[in-house]
């Protein structure tokens, strides 16, 4: 049987984020068969400009995240909350996933994350993140929702997500993610 | 007395914009007194990265944005709708204007307008933007809500949005923003 | 085989509802094989009030409503749009609905529709809808979305939805409700 | 000078409610020249259907809901999460209210706050109420916004929210909202 597949993507591009060190939680505590490969990418792709694609095609930068999620059995978000919803940076990435000829989300199983220093753990984020997957027709996992609060307490200086209460739900929503995809899969 | 100044962003870089040309004619529409002048420099904004900023500062394309929402009296929207949402494009100019010291949006008024394809005139991406607002403390003007729908009818090749009712919607839009604006100034 | 069995739910108790209308079209376009049986009882559900479930128990109504929606393979919510929102009538049932011990709509695949006067087609009130089954852990379909538009003109003095196009789009959501359904059945 | 009047409005009937708790806490925290009543009355509001109310018009417990919101200088809700939104009775209610010849709810200003036992504190109720304002044409405040999370903590067997940060939010809001009160005035 063939490995699982999860791309993972944070809408931070902080070197110190906390939605990135969750991520490399997510890829550490993922289950044998299971791999999480985190996209370092987001920082390279261009404001989305519809003359350009139409013009001289998607850019290499673009092109490669296209390629990442469409060969990903699963995409796995850690987003942080900017103004109540996802990161420009994320979205952008996003807008320029969504265009013809074919669009790497469609069908795609996602789950979601993320982390902030206030008591909401980025939910405001997440449900307009999950709105945007009616469009793309991508499949976001209900349960369990990983709010991640106050994680301000819960990354060392070294970037590690030490929590274990938090490093135990990002561990069932690897699992989650996976059994979600496997289910839809039909 | 002073004119008034109103701040237009498009939420498009594309150079055939149907919002670009919805905020051109607000700004031919705009009474005596109120002068529109769209902002031209999103393209130029990099992605929002904290560690840039905590670093060497708001790169210049950031804090000539950040100054002309400063200088504004109101500002105007006019948003695409990409994934239900906000283009990434503008999202991630929010994101830089939000950060401290000082944040250019407190106490602004905001008039939001959109132009679509469909049917439903950008109205997903609009009320994001209105929840962005509260975390902003910015004040969207309630009414009208300007929903453009079917755009691809009402601007000409030239990109002038011809359509009379719209020119119209536009036209009270702006009116009503500035005495939200006055309403507000208390 | 056996039948499938979809409940529909009507968030009006207008007489001449046409969201009522555009269900009463679901079940006469329903496949052969697949039921769509419309659910008559939300005027008597009284106002959620847990004191009386704690107290009482639910009320004979809300368990009529809850045992329909335990029984039914899928749910069919024809939701008008008021104030931008999902009706109380409805919102007040899924309340009741979504109290211990069991829960009923917990795993139910959703199909979601909806007629207004507008060119918005109650999309406003329908991702609401979305966002209250991630809490259920219900699972609506994504695609196709059902606006149903401007519906004065598609409904006649009987309360028959005539119009073609919008009855095809109804033909479609029920089948591809019942396709969901049984792919994530698993 | 006249009182200031404000209506209080709670989502929840439960008799140990903590959000009608808090909304006690505002009624004695009001300063000088502020009163806070508490509208007692959405028990017998009646689903709404818009037969009854073109056939034998308003019922008197709407009509005196309606009254209520009209007399008031300002509304201030305080909103459980039912299902990720506002229950279906506090919905139900404004549904009525929003209805012809005039609508009580245009141009009032509004005060939100939630009271729930997780971390989210009814966040996500709250930006959908905030949406049903942009059709009523309310004006909710932006700040403070209240949160009160893990309310079992703070409200007393005798129902009174005794937890002082607590009480100390609800005071602002009620100043805020006074004040963003008379500045919409104009």
């Amino acid at each position: 049987m063939s490995e699982f597949k999860i791309l993972g993507l944070s809408g931070s591009l902080r070197r110190g984020s906390h939605n990135s060190a969750a991520l490399r939680a997510a890829a550490e505590l993922a289950p044998e068969g299971v791999r999480v490969t985190i996209f370092e990418g987001l920082r390279d792709i261009p404001p989305y400009d519809d003359d350009l694609r139409t013009g001289s095609g998607y850019p290499s930068s673009v092109e490669a995240f296209r390629q990442a999620v469409r060969e990903a059995d699963a995409v796995l978000i850690a987003t942080p909350e900017y103004n109540y919803s996802i990161p420009g940076v994320l979205k952008n990435a996003i807008d320029w996933a969504s265009r013809p000829p074919e669009q790497p989300f469609d069908n795609k199983p996602i789950g979601i994350m993320g982390a902030s220093q206030g008591l909401l753990g980025t939910a405001r984020a997440q449900y307009d993140l999950r709105k945007m997957c009616v469009f793309l027709n991508a499949y976001p996992l209900n349960k369990p929702e990983v709010f991640i609060a106050q994680s301000g307490g819960k990354v060392d200086a070294a970037g590690r997500l030490t929590d274990e209460a938090t490093r135990g739900f990002i561990a069932q929503l690897v699992v989650a993610l996976r059994d979600w995809a496997l289910r839809i899969k039909g």
